[in-house]
C-alpha cells in the first residue's frame, strides 16, 4: 500500500529538469518527493515497505504514444528463421519451435533460400514433415512471399485456386511458396482463424515485452475487434502488467463502393454506450479511434501535394475528404479523440480542413500520426489548431532512402520535429512497433542522432532538426501522456501522479 | 492530496463493528487508521490538510444496490401538486416554477380534483393561461391520470387521436386530461422529446440529491441509451458527484412477436466493446444488464407458482424462458454481471433454473432483484449457487397490503431476510428510488422494524426476519459493495479502500 524508495538519482521531470532522492508511493501515486531520510521515516510510521535503489537512476515510465501491441506479440511468437543455411536446419527450427508453441499457428519468418546449401526453395511437403496438425506459414525475409504447410495451404483455400502467386511444380501442384496476394489472402485466412485465446495471448505478450522495454503506456492504434475482446479479458483478469490507451478501427475495414471506411460498427458501439475520451479505468482506457488516411513512402501510397522525386505519381489517399469529415465529426462530437495517419503533406492538407471545421477542435486534442512530410505553412496550421503529432523518430533511420522519394527540395520537411517543437506543437514519441523496436532508447538515439552516424542522407539536410535528450525525454514521457489527454496522471513523477517510473543502470545525461 | 480526519467516532466497518479515532486519507483511500495525534503527526510531515471531526459520527457511506437516478432526477424537476386546494393554485404554482425551469417540459404531479374549490377537473386551457411555449404535463396524485397544456397534447398527438382515455367536453373536444393508456403515450412522447441536456440535468440532479442523503454508490438499474450517453457525458466532464454502477436495458424494450426483449442492441455494443463487469474508472463502471422478468404485487403482474389469494390469477412473466436464457447466457458468457428482476416466486424459479444452467455461475456473482417471494427451497438454491439479492426493505411498510395478495400460508416467504442471511446469501440493500425515498435511513429502519410500528400485518407473521442495526448497515454498505462485485474497493473504511464516508449528527447505535 505504501512503499518508499530511497537513495536515488530520480528524474522527477525533464523539462524542467529535476531530480530527487526518494520517493514515497501510496496506491501506486507519488504521495511525496523528497529527501530519503523524511521518506524513510514516513514508510516506517505507516509500516511501509522501503526500497533502497543504491545510488541507481530512475526516470518516468516511457509512453510509446503509437504501436501495436497485438502485431507486436505476433511478432514475439514466431521461430526466428534470419540466417538460416539450410532446409534441413529450417525444419530443426520449426520442430523445436513446435512442441512448445500453445498458438493456433505456428509463424516464422526471415528464411532466405539463397542461403540455402541446397539450392532450391523450401515446400510444403518439407514442412509437413515436421507439422501436419497445425497450420505453418513462414514469411521470407522481404515479406513478399512465405512457405505454408498442406494444412495452411488448406485452410487458406490455396490448394484449389487458381492464382498467379502460388508457386507450383512440374506436375503443376502448388508447393507451399505463396507470394503476393496470394501471401496475402494466407494471411487474412490466418487473422480469421485465431481464437480469443491467441489474441490475448499475443497482447499479453506484447505487454510484458513492452514493460521489459521500459515502456509503462502505450497508445495501442488501430485496434481490431478481436482485439479490443481480448484487451478486455485480459483487463478483467488483472493481466495487463503496462497501461493501454486504444485508439479503435471505426469498423471492420472493408474494400466497397464506400471505401475502406463503409462500415462504422465499431464507432456507433461507442456512441451507443456513451464512452468518451478517457473512459475507463487506471489501466485501459478506449480513447477514441484511428483512420488510415494514406499510405507509405517506402510503397509511395503516402499522397504528396507534388509527384514523387522517384515515380510518375503523387501517391492516393485511402479514403474520401467526405468520409473522413463524416467519420471525424461525427467521433468529435460524441467526445471521441481521433488519430489520424497521414505520412504525406497533402493528406496533411485534407486531416487539417477536416480539423478546421470542427467546433471547438482543441477540447479532444485530436491527432495526427506521422506526419513524415510538413510543411511550412502546416506547422503554423497545426500550431494554431491546437492538433498534437505521434510521431516515429527511428523512421529516420530505418528509411534512410527517404531523400529519394522526396528530392532534395523537400528535405527539410522530412520529420522537422525542432521547427515542430518552436511553434509550441506537442509531440508524443512513439515506434510504431513492430514497425521499429519497442526499446525506446533506440527511438531517443534516433531523435537525438537524426542518423548522423549512420550517415543518413537526410541528416545533412535536416541537422537542426535534431532534439536534445532533454527535448526527446520529455517528449517520450510528458508529451506522450499529453497528446494521450493525460499529463495531469502520466509523464513525470511530480506529486499525485501515478507512480510509473523503471531503473536504469547509467545516467542517460552522462553517457557519451 | 492527503487529509487527516482526526477526533471522531468512525464505523470502520460494522461487520465486525469496529471504531477507530482517526483517518488519513491520500489520493481518495484510507492510507492509515489509527490514533488522532499520529494520523495528525503524519499528514504534517506531508503537508496535509488537517479536519477536526470534533468528536462526530463517521460511517461508510451508503451504497444503494437498485435504484434509477434518471427516475430520481424527473421527480426531482417536477412541481409538487400535492394538497392543492383550487385550479387558481395550481396555475400559481405552475407559472411559478415555469419561470426557473430549464427542462424542456413542465412537469409537476399530486392534483387532485376531488380538493378543488371549482369543483371540477382542470382543463390545458387553464395550463395554456400560464405555459404556452413549453409542453406541460401534471400528473394526478393516483398516476393513472394527468392533464396536459395544449402545447403537450399536440406534441404527443392525442388532439387528433380517437382513444378512450382522452376526455372530451360537450362540444367533443379533448379537454387535456388524459387517462391509462393514453396517460401512457403521453408519457412516451415526453421520453422521446427529451434531449441529453435533460438527461444529463436529471441525473446530475438525482446523484447530488442522493449524496446529499448520505448515498456515495449507487446501483443505476434498468438504464437506457439515453441515460447511458448523459452518465458518460456527465462522468467526462467530471460531473459525477457519487459512484455510478450502471445495469443496461439489454436494447430498447419493445412488444414485438419476440416479447419485450426482441432487440438486444445494447448487450451487442457491450460485447463489441470487450466491456466486462468492472470495466471502467472508479466512478462509473458498466456491469453487466438488467432484465425485467416479472410484474408488481400491487398490480397482480409479479409471477406466481400459486394463484394470488385476492383473485382468480397467478399474474405471468414478462419473457419467456426461452430468451431469458439466451439473453442471460451470451451476457455471462461476455462477462456481462447480469440481475433479473423477480418478485414472484415461479419468476424466482425460472431464473434459477437459468443461473443453474450457467458454466461458472458464481464467478460473475448474478443479482436477483427484489425476492418478495422466496421459498425456503428457493433459498437454499440460491445459496447454493452464491447468487446475490438486492432487496428494498422499505416496500415491507408502503406494501402493507400485501398479505391481502398472498394469504397468510405464504406470509412466511415474504422478504424473508434474517433467513436468507443464516443462509449465508448476501444481501445487497437499495431503494429502488424514486419508488421508495433515497434517504438510507428510513430503509435501515424498516429492516430493523418490519412495520411493527406502523401496525403491517406482515409483521406478524415474520418477527423474526428483522434484521439487527449491525446486520442492515453491513448490508447497506458492505452486503451492496459485495453484490457490485466490489467489496475489496467499497463499503467499509479499511485501509486500501476508497474513502467514501459520511459525518453524521447521532450514533445510530445509541437512538432510541
Amino acid at each position: 500500500m505504501i512503499r518508499a524508495f530511497v537513495n536515488g538519482k530520480i528524474y522527477v521531470s525533464f523539462n524542467p529538469k529535476r531530480t530527487a532522492e526518494a520517493l514515497l508511493v501510496a496506491f501506486g501515486r507519488v504521495l511525496y518527493v523528497g529527501s530519503s531520510e523524511k521518506v524513510e521515516k514516513i514508510a516506517q510510521e505507516l509500516g511501509g515497505e522501503i526500497i533502497d535503489l543504491q545510488s541507481k537512476v530512475v526516470l518516468p515510465g516511457f509512453i510509446d504514444s503509437h504501436m501495436h501491441l497485438d502485431e507486436l506479440g505476433m511478432s514475439l511468437n514466431m521461430v526466428d528463421l534470419r540466417g538460416v543455411r539450410s532446409i534441413e536446419e529450417l525444419k530443426e527450427r520449426v520442430k523445436g519451435y513446435a512442441i512448445n508453441a500453445s498458438t493456433t499457428w505456428i509463424l516464422g519468418h526471415g528464411w532466405d533460400q539463397e542461403l540455402f546449401e541446397e539450392k532450391r526453395w523450401p515446400t510444403r511437403w518439407d514442412l509437413d514433415e515436421m507439422v501436419r496438425d497445425k497450420p505453418v506459414m513462414l514469411s521470407r525475409v522481404c515479406l513478399h512471399a512465405a512457405v505454408l504447410n498442406t494444412k495452411a495451404m488448406e485452410m487458406a483455400g490455396l490448394l484449389d485456386l487458381d492464382s498467379p502467386g502460388i508457386m507450383r511444380n512440374e506436375e503443376g501442384e502448388p508447393t507451399g511458396v505463396v507470394k503476393e496476394e496470394a501471401f496475402e489472402l494466407a494471411r487474412e485466412k490466418f487473422k480469421e482463424t485465431l481464437t480469443l485465446e491467441d489474441y490475448k495471448r499475443f497482447i499479453e505478450d506484447g505487454a510484458k515485452f513492452a514493460l521489459s522495454n521500459g515502456v509503462t503506456t502505450v497508445g495501442f492504434v488501430s485496434v481490431e475487434e478481436s482485439s479490443i475482446n481480448a484487451l478486455g479479458e485480459l483487463n478483467a483478469e488483472g493481466r495487463l502488467p503496462i497501461r493501454v490507451r486504444a485508439y479503435l478501427d471505426p469498423g471492420r475495414r472493408e474494400v466497397s463502393e464506400r471505401g475502406m471506411y463503409g462500415n462504422t460498427d465499431i464507432l456507433q458501439a461507442l456512441k451507443k454506450l456513451g464512452i468518451r475520451r478517457g473512459s475507463g479505468g487506471e489501466k485501459l482506457k478506449l480513447n477514441g479511434i484511428k483512420i488510415l488516411a494514406d499510405g507509405s513512402l517506402g510503397a509511395r501510397t503516402a499522397w504528396l501535394s507534388k509527384p514523387y522525386s522517384d515515380a510518375q505519381t503523387e501517391g492516393y489517399p485511402n479514403i474520401s475528404r467526405e468520409t473522413l469529415e463524416t467519420i471525424v465529426k461525427e467521433a468529435h462530437e460524441a467526445g471521441l479523440q481521433v488519430a489520424v495517419h497521414a505520412i504525406g503533406d497533402a493528406t496533411m492538407d485534407m486531416i487539417l480542413d477536416v480539423y478546421e471545421h470542427l467546433e471547438n477542435v482543441e477540447k479532444l486534442r485530436h491527432r495526427i500520426e506521422h506526419a513524415s512530410i510538413l510543411r511550412e505553412d502546416q506547422i503554423e496550421r497545426i500550431s494554431k489548431l491546437g492538433v498534437v503529432l505521434g510521431v516515429q523518430p527511428h523512421f529516420i533511420i530505418t528509411d534512410w532512402w527517404v531523400l529519394e522519394r522526396v528530392g532534395e527540395e523537400r528535405a527539410k520537411w522530412v520529420y522537422p520535429f525542432k521547427s515542430a517543437l518552436k511553434k509550441g506543437i506537442v509531440l508524443g514519441l512513439s515506434t510504431d512497433s513492430p514497425i521499429e523496436s519497442i526499446n525506446p532508447w533506440e527511438t531517443v538515439y534516433a531523435a537525438v542522432t537524426r542518423g548522423k552516424y549512420e550517415e543518413v542522407p537526410l541528416y545533412k539536410h535536416t541537422p537542426n532538426e535534431a532534439l536534445t535528450l532533454e527535448e526527446a525525454l520529455h517528449a517520450y514521457t510528458h508529451g506522450s501522456a499529453y497528446i494521450l489527454g493525460e499529463e495531469s496522471e502520466l509523464g513525470t513523477l511530480e506529486e499525485g501522479k501515478l507512480a510509473d517510473f523503471i531503473v536504469v543502470d547509467r545516467d542517460p545525461f552522462e553517457v557519451e
